[in-house]
């Protein structure tokens, strides 16, 4: 299937098919000269499935994990491109989780101001969330993605025979994404996660349409796009606060929300949802704690802070609330409002 | 005056007005929040100026030079962003000539994705040319601009007045790219230059008016734009070769230009007027050598190369040729062809 990203200055296709990376000419030209980047967290027959219908590509390869996500792995990746002479004619292929989109996209948008970027999203975290939207980065200093720019792909090609590598883990993780999304803004979403056998194409697509018509209202998020920060002032606390554990950012998430879900039997639901996908439960905090990794996240820039509550599935509304009131909602945890 | 830049996205004023810096709150919001990027090279009266009237603003100020507009100063700016607590709604201004608005504006463009720009350009050349366009870069690797990105500021400003603390020799550098622009596209400009005594005020404003119509026409330069590179092929391989002497831009753009004049009269003329402005003549070069940075500059790529000739005043001409015509053209010199 193909969904279409309907932005002012640039639109561009998803698609979404099995066997896309057997397919490649489907997709994108040939012949063109491409950059594959990518990390040593994916299997290599993904990476060699795509070389080999690419006469003149080549692969740079990265060390996963977030913390390669920075300006050094940037540096280095901007002079493979010097080395192999990319001109500005040529094209950047992500081909990886969202480490590597948003890194690969960040070179692309910058390596002589702009070359073409094509994601190849390879984990349901990045197929669901990362990938649509254009927003690239690299973390700086002790913040994520504080350096980047948004950057449209030309095309987003998602092959769900990619998660048959994933560990089941990664796949819950980028299911928490999928269902925060129905949680926002369609029931239906949210519907598929109690049925008793996941359908992971439906629910995939049904999320990555939601965000396509988000980021079509709001590509630069000056308004509406913050509602997919549902779930994550506290989650992203968490997910720093816990980074040793690790939780993984979609866990982190899922437990996010439970804070920000005010109808005690929609609470119950998303529970046993997290619960089906084996998300661990919320690790005993300090409240204290967690409240000071909130506040590094918003830069101690104002005394107040824009939440997300969902009063019912498929609805949100936004709030400013301030710092007390979050040490309040930690203090009281999930079951106590 | 004002000259308007409409692009399709983003359109902004050009103003060039005397003592603009003595008025800032008549072109920008005088209580927002702003970091000041300028470099040691600029008399801090101006910096002081510009902070006196602007609250809010703090000042991030890195060594002069060429060789500072760097991934190095870049982390250090981007570093002094995130101690003050900038957020997506605070704005930067780079006060200086091109490396500041250069290395500023790439800034902007990728704290947290990209931040308001104004430019405020205190040189002829950044004035001329580097301030109008939205191009923004630091260097890397060996290779001037090649990460940046196009990033059109919110408003250019220009005081005339700067220029008074402006070294002659600074002053002619930039009037060389003034020039270029006459000579390709309006030889009423390359007149001006050939009066008893310049009008800087008239040659600067034209110069811009017809950069803003190139960029206008062609933001991204994925065509026409490329004209602006009169004089670039060998000016900025000389500038490369001599960066020891160091031989200023414009004046080996200057020097650049020569090569690619067909018309004897015209040559001539063009002559005159950098002997006038003391632009130094042509040292002995090495045609081999000069040839080896001309290929360095386009990064091996290709065996041939777009080059710009100006048949009389105020028209151009593009034309593809290879290396061993460069290597002619070399070997002929100014004079011989």
């Amino acid at each position: 299937m193909q969904l279409q990203v309907q932005l002012e200055e640039h639109s561009y296709p998803i698609y979404i098919e099995h066997h896309a990376l057997d397919r490649i000419k489907n997709y994108l030209d040939p012949n063109r000269k491409y950059a594959i980047v990518t990390d040593d967290g994916l299997p290599k027959k993904w990476v060699d499935k795509l070389q080999a219908q690419l006469p003149n590509a080549f692969v740079i390869c990265f060390p996963h994990g977030e913390a390669n996500k920075n300006l050094e792995t940037y540096q280095t990746v901007m002079k493979k491109l010097i080395e192999h002479h990319m001109s500005r004619s040529d094209a950047l292929i992500a081909l990886g989780g969202g480490v590597v989109g948003d890194l690969g996209g960040f070179v692309a948008s910058t390596y002589m101001r702009g070359i073409d970027f094509y994601n190849i999203p390879t984990t349901v975290l990045s197929q669901v969330d990362s990938s649509v939207g254009g927003k690239v980065a690299v973390d700086f200093d002790t913040y994520k993605n504080i350096i980047g720019a948004f950057y449209q792909p030309k095309a987003v090609i998602i092959d769900p025979e990619t998660l048959t590598t994933l560990d089941p883990r990664q796949i819950s993780n980028g299911l928490v994404e999928a269902l925060k999304m129905g949680l926002i803004l369609d029931e239906r979403l949210v519907q598929e996660f109690e049925k008793d056998t996941l359908d992971l194409d439906t629910i995939i697509a049904a999320s990555i349409d939601l965000k396509r018509q988000i980021v079509q209202d709001d590509e630069k998020e000056q308004g509406k796009r913050a509602i997919l920060n549902f779930g994550h002032t506290i989650g992203h606390a968490l997910e720093s606060r816990y980074f040793d554990v690790p939780y993984y950012h979609g866990e982190c998430i899922g437990m996010g929300m439970l804070f920000f879900l005010n109808d005690p039997a929609l609470k119950h639901r998303v529970e046993a949802i997290l619960e089906k996908l084996n998300i661990p439960s919320i690790p005993d905090y300090d409240p204290e704690e967690i409240l000071s990794y909130v506040k590094h996240d918003k830069k101690g820039k104002s005394e107040t802070i824009n939440i997300i509550e969902v009063p019912k599935a498929g609805s949100w509304q936004m709030k400013t609330i301030t710092y007390p009131e979050i040490r309040q909602i930690l203090q009281g945890g999930i079951h106590e409002k």
